[in-house]
Parts: C-alpha cells; structure tokens; sequence
C-alpha cells in the first residue's frame, strides 16, 4: 500500500474513533510530516484524498479540520400521504431487487435474508426426520387454525419468558410472518381504510397496502428514535385511521429500536384513538446486549396489538412458518386464513415444535446473535474505508442491516443499477418509501460473510459512489 | 328384521333399479301376497310404508303406482346476482360447518376431505424423510416462487401425458389450491369488479369473492349437464365480467364434468369477451373410466386460462401445495404471492417433487379410485334405503360427492343442526349459495369407510329426515 494511503487510513480511522472529533483543527502539514516521518509531499497528497472523500475540510490561511459529522444533522423526512400514483413504479422496482438477489453470482448485500448458512440445519433437519417418521394421517386435520398446539404453547411459553401472559389460543400459526402481517391487515381494515406506516418502511408493508387497496400515511421516522409519536397523534386526528403497521425492535430499514416509554406512549394512544396495532417484530430475537427487548404488545390492555413474528430470520428460510399473537382479532385471522391458504404446512408445524421443544434454539439464537453482531462491525469497518465521510452510516445496535445516508446528490437507484453491473446487489431507498425523500439512501444486509470476496465488492461499491460523487 | 321390512326392502331395490319404473303399476295387494307367499296385511303394512316414503303413490280406484322419479324433474336456481349482503350469514356458518367436521367424535358426512387413511402414508414419509437428510440452506432461495423447478416440470410432464403443452415457467407453486385461486382472482380483478361462479359453487369461491370485494354472479347449472353457457353469454353481455371461476371436472358440490364441446365452447366463449377463466380442477385425478377428462385448460390457446390444481384432494392434505398453471398471467401470480406468503414451504415442495418421480403416485390414484367408487356406492345404497324416494341423489362419476336434493320443504340447515346433536355432520345447500334456493339439498361425502357406525349415522340421518318430512 502506498504511504500516503497508510496515512489516509490511519487518520480515517482517528476521526472516526473520535480521537480527531467533528471541528477539530487537524495537525499541520508540517507537524504531519514530522510526526510521522513521511515526506511533505506524502502528507499533502494524503490531506487532498481526505479532502476530496469528505472527511476534512481545508480552511484558507488556517488549515484542516475535520468535516462535520453526519449523525449531527440526519436527514427526516416529513410526515406525509403516499398517492397510489407513487406506488406503482416502486412495486415493480422492487420485484427487480428481490429477483437480483435470488442470482448467487450477485453479492447479495441488498438482501433482507440473513446468510442461510448461520442456521442450524443439522438439528433441524433432525427434527423434520423424527416428525416425518411419525406423521399420521389425522394431522392435516389436527394443524388447521389456530395451528399445532404444541408449538402455539411454546410461543406463549417464550412470551412469559419475557413476563407477557398470552393465551395459546390467541396466536395463529401462520405461512411465514408476511401471511400474518396480511392477514392482519386484512382482519382489521377494508379497502379504502387509511392505515399509517413509517417512513421509510419496510417495502412489504408498501406493497401490501397497495395490493389490499389501501392508503397509507407515512409518519416521520428518526434513524435512532424511531417514530415519531407527536405526529403520530396528528396524524390520527387529521385522518380516519384503522391501523398502525409499525416495527418496534431493530426497524427495517432504519434499525431502531424504540425505547420502552416509547412502546408504552404508542400503544396507549392507538388503543385512545381505537386503531388497531400491528406490530412487525420479525428481529425480536436479533437484540443487542442481554435481555431481549419488550415488543409493544407487552402493554396491550385490551387485545388491541396484533403481534406478528418469525422464524424465517433466525431459523430457518424455507419452512415459512410465522404467527400472529392476534388479541380479540384472533378469531378473524383465522377465518380469513381458512379462505385464503387453508392453513400452514403440518409437518412443517411439528418439526419446529420439535425444535423448539429442545434447548437448541436458545443457543443457537445466542450464536447468531455474536457471529452476526461481529460480521455487521466488519461491515461496518470496510464501509467507512471506502464512503465519503459525509456518508452517514446508521450506527444501531442489533439486527444486520445498515442504513447508509450518501450525500444528497447521489442517486442510490442510479448505484444500484451500477452495481448490479459489478455483480453487486444493494437495497436502494426508494424500495422504503412512496416518495423520493431517502434516493440517496440504501440498505446494507451486513450478514454475509466477510472474506475477500465481500470486501472486494465494498471496495467496488466505495468506487461507484466516487464516481457519481464527482461525476 | 320384520317381514314387512323385508318387503319394502325388496321394493325399493326394485324401483331404484327400475325394474318397476316411474308411473309403473304395482301387483295389487293381492297379487303381491300370492307371489311372496306374505300375507296380506303384511303386504298392505309394506305397500303403506312405501307410499309414507314417497315410493309408490296410491290411485283410489286403481291401486299402486310407482312416484315419478326425481331426476326427471330436477331443480335448477336461474342465474342471479349476489348481493353482498345475502353472503355475511352464509359466510359464518361455514365456518361453523367447517369446525365440526373437525371434531374426531362427528361423523364427518359433511367434511370437504377425503378420508387421509387412504393417502399412501408411508411413501410419503419415506420422501420427506429422504429429503429431510438432503435438506441444504440455499433450499429457501431455490424454492421462491415460481416454486420448485423438479415439481414444476412433472407437473407440466403430467400436463404433456394429456397432450397439453404447458411451460414449466408458467406454473406457479402455491400454498394449496386455495392459495392458488386467491392469487388467480387477484391476478384479474380489483375490488367492485364482477366475477361469474356456478349455482350452487363452493362455498369458498364465495367466501373469497366476498373477502375480495367483487360481484358475483352465479349461473345456472345442471346437475349433470353443469353451467348453461347461453346464460352465461347473457351474463357476459348484461355485466362487465372480469373473470369467471369454475369448475370443469366433478364440480363441487354437484358432481358434474363438463363434456369435452361444453369445455371448448367455455373457453372459446370467455376469449371472445376477454374474460378471464380461473379453472379449479382441484378432483381431477378422481376421475372414472379409463381416461382422466381433460380441463377446459386444454383448450387455452392464449393463456387466458388460469388452472389450478392441488395434492390435498389426491395424495395428502396437510402438505399444503398446489399449483397454478397461470398462462400469461403467470408474473402477476407470482408477484401476488411474493407478497402475500412470500412462497411455499421448501421441503414440502422438495418432498413432492421426490415422490412424484416415482411411480408410486399413478399406482396410489388408481387403487384411490378404485377405494372411492365402492364408497360412493356403498353410500349411495345406503342412503337410498333410508331417503325418501323423491329425494334426488345425484349420480355423477367419480369423485367422492353426493348431492342430494330432498323434497322442497325440508330445509337442510335444520336438518344439519339436528344432526350434528347427534353427531353427524352434512354441508347443507344454503353453503353453496347466495341465495336460499338449495335449502332442501346437501352435499354428503362418500370417502369414509362404510363400517357399523356410518351405517348406523346414515340410518339416523334418515329418521330426521323423516321426522322433517311429516312433523
């Protein structure tokens, strides 16, 4: 490596660390030169570099400083309603998105799925031989909805853990977490309905709103607070909403995860306003830290929050099995199931019962959560090498996604389409909104692993975006 | 057994199998007494039992006369359209239905499955365990929809054994057939549009057009001869039809297949008016005779044709996997269904796509035919010892359905409630329609084993039928 890129780095790595902090006056090119023993000439070119990256910023007749950081000014975009006009061209944009990162020869860092290979496909597979060497003929008949009681037990069992007391008979066992999160909606809205997302959100929520002849309004959402709760409540005055379809832990795209004052203020204003919850809590079990963190539902009075979860991001892909903890909707949810996929595979029902019936979820669980909190730091590292400094690189804990904010200018569709070029797939922020407010946004799936291979395509990524930094 | 029960026995076989014929005259009591060496008032007790049941009518002056039979004069409702209100009832006491065909202790006469003691329990589970073992964690990703790519070529193989040529790009995966039609419907309609079903139709056809917003208009049909296409042209010209749901092959509840004209004209009629078919042909394999009756699908030179299929009628039910061959609707299917379920279950469709390789399949069907036709034949004697004898029972092929028309007074879902008290379920007509115009029929599956104890629930349906006939 060049001398002068060993300085570049070495410095990048100090202002990000802090120890040059935002406003700081950098040291002299002279000062530079002698401290580190490297020519004048050297220093000069590697203060260009830092310069033209965005890291520093030079000031005539007095010298570089570190350039404001970007978690100072984060951009939000207002609350707003999302005409069905804007929707259209985003749905088919993001059936090319998904569609890309279905190619393996693409580096699938626009991916919402974790690398398949985190999961334990051993026990797993254990468990699928042992329930269908014991399947019987009855239980088609005994899987209907509300779905097998072991594993409908076991779920209000790991609720208590959390000291949430829901009866098994609430929770609907369902194909996958997006089959809940539709029936849901459906359960609790007609087409026509005014329903409030965040903004951005997850582009599933989009779709389905738009497939279900629903409207949307998309409430201001902060990077690291979350929802905002006062426009929120403004929001509810101004229009007829039914349902509230939010993320409380590690939100997708963003990765907040809203505090718990936050979770309690949320449930008990829509339950004032008599609008539905429907809570999509598919990271709860990606928590940073020791103690999983309390979905709203925990404070649910009245059967008011449809809770909604997975298995599909911490378990297993392919076996598509999620649940709803529906409250007083449950019986609709059921109903609307039965006439719309009948019910949830049965073998597929028993072998995660069996699973889960052993201790082996929890350790794995506890597993995936190290290997995934180290791949997303790497990322993290190699991104912050190649972005310009003013690139705002979400920094909240838990999950594997990371929500990159490039400077203003740059067009994250038009990098998509670059990258894709390259072999390289991201999640650009159009996918998470009605409205153009995040295309200089994307989302990095961190859970890949880091070998030569990832790195390369983020040294790729870093050039793309030089590129259309400086065009 | 009493010497006259005997007698009327003896009788009725004979009428059933029109040795007497309709309006033919008896042996006078007389006549009878001498051939059966019974003596007379014995034969004048049977002669009065016969004629209680509607057998045999008495002419003052004349004597004995068998009663005109049913199927010469059977019912048909005219083409209506169904208000949207006459469905709300309807749809709830499905649901009622439904659950108690569920509960082991009922009979369960009125269950949509057949029997899952006759699916090839073993071989099934020798194919999930095997791919069980070979499961790999890019199975998820392999598996999105369109599905399975070893299933979607047997299943487009089976379609070319037909002599039908269908791409295997153009069959989507589902979560059962109910999957399959929702996505279908939803691939070709928005809310308000109007969609044409049979009269009667399954009542999930109903259910769905309700849950979806749309109009429905149910034309007339047949029994035998099934849905009257110079009312559906009329239909076609009178309402702005979007797509039209039938059933081709052993139409449930009534048990009619549409002849090879009738399907041709179908899907040259629907072409002409741009008017989507989505084709459930989920009995297909339940055919009679040698060969399986081709679906109107055959016919399909634009692929406008959207058929859906199913192993949960056939094979297993608690799989949940169907299929929809969708034509050129094939894209919007699939995109429906990536936001809707996201996909089928990877090993379920890994598990099916092994079994179908084998021969094990065909050989299953044939002996599943063979099983179910002496069923329905155990059943329908049964049934026509208790009926009274204008009580119409169809007499279509194959399947495993018997719709039953009782005289016009006696209202079904009366009939249902008394019989559910004594364990034993039906579907009663108001099921099957938006409109009141079944209610003295039901619909009484055949799939079960005719042992002690449904002869014993077949005897009790009778004597409430009785006792609903004369109160």
């Amino acid at each position: 490596m060049a001398k002068y890129q060993q300085l570049v780095d070495l410095l990048r790595t100090q202002i990000e660390a802090r120890i040059w902090p935002p406003g700081e006056k950098l040291p002299s090119l002279r000062q530079q030169a002698e401290q580190s023993g490297l020519s004048l000439m050297t220093v000069m070119h590697a203060y260009e570099v830092l310069e033209s990256q965005g890291w520093i910023v030079a000031k005539p007749q007095s010298g570089y400083y570190v350039a404001p950081r970007a978690a100072e000014s984060r951009p939000r975009l207002p609350t707003q309603a999302i005409a069905k006009t804007d929707q259209a061209d985003t749905n088919s944009f993001v059936f090319d998105v998904l569609q890309a990162t279905r190619d393996p020869a693409i580096m699938p860092f626009g991916s919402a799925f974790p690398d398949p290979e985190l999961f334990p496909q051993r026990q797993l597979m254990r468990s699928l031989v042992k329930v269908s060497h014991n399947l019987k003929p009855s239980d088609a008949l005994n899987n209907l909805p509300p779905g097998n009681e072991a594993l409908r037990k076991i779920l209000a069992q790991r609720y208590a853990q959390q000291g949430m007391t829901l009866s098994p008979d609430d929770i609907v066992i369902t194909n996958g977490a997006m089959e809940a999160l539709n029936l849901s909606l459906q359960a609790v809205t007609e087409p026509g309905d005014w329903v409030v997302i965040e903004n951005p959100s997850f582009y599933g929520a989009l779709q389905v709103i738009e497939r279900l002849k629903l409207n949307a309004i998309a409430i201001a959402s902060d990077v690291e607070q979350g929802i905002d709760l006062d426009e929120l409540e403004q929001a509810l005055q101004r229009w007829p909403v039914k349902a509230c379809w939010l993320m409380t832990n590690r939100q997708n795209p963003l990765g907040f995860t809203l505090s718990v004052e936050c979770k309690q203020q949320l449930v008990a204003l829509l339950a004032r306003y008599n609008v539905a919850m429907i809570e999509d809590d598919v990271y709860s079990d990606l928590y940073s830290g020791q103690d999983k963190p309390l979905p709203a539902k925990a404070f649910d009075r009245d059967g008011n929050v449809l809770h909604c979860g997975s298995f599909s991001k911490n378990l297993v892909a392919g076996f598509r099995v999620g649940w709803v903890a529906a409250g007083r909707y449950a019986q609709r949810v059921q109903r609307i199931q039965l006439m719309s996929t009948l019910s949830t595979s049965a073998p597929m029902q028993l072998a995660l019962a069996d699973f889960l019936s052993t201790r082996s979820y929890d350790t794995h669980l506890k597993k995936l959560r190290q290997t995934l909190a180290k791949r997303k730091q790497l990322a993290q590292q190699a991104l912050r090498r190649v972005l310009p400094a003013d690139a705002q690189i979400s920094d909240t804990p838990g999950g594997y996604f990371l929500w990159i904010a490039l400077p203003e200018h740059i067009n994250t569709t038009q990098l998509y389409h670059l990258a894709l070029k390259e072999g390289i797939s991201i999640a650009p922020g159009q996918l998470f909104s009605g409205s153009e407010g995040f295309s200089h946004c994307f989302r990095f799936n961190t859970a890949w692993p880091w070998d030569a291979r990832a790195e390369a395509a983020v040294e790729t990524l870093g050039k793309l975006i030089a590129q259309l930094r400086s065009p």
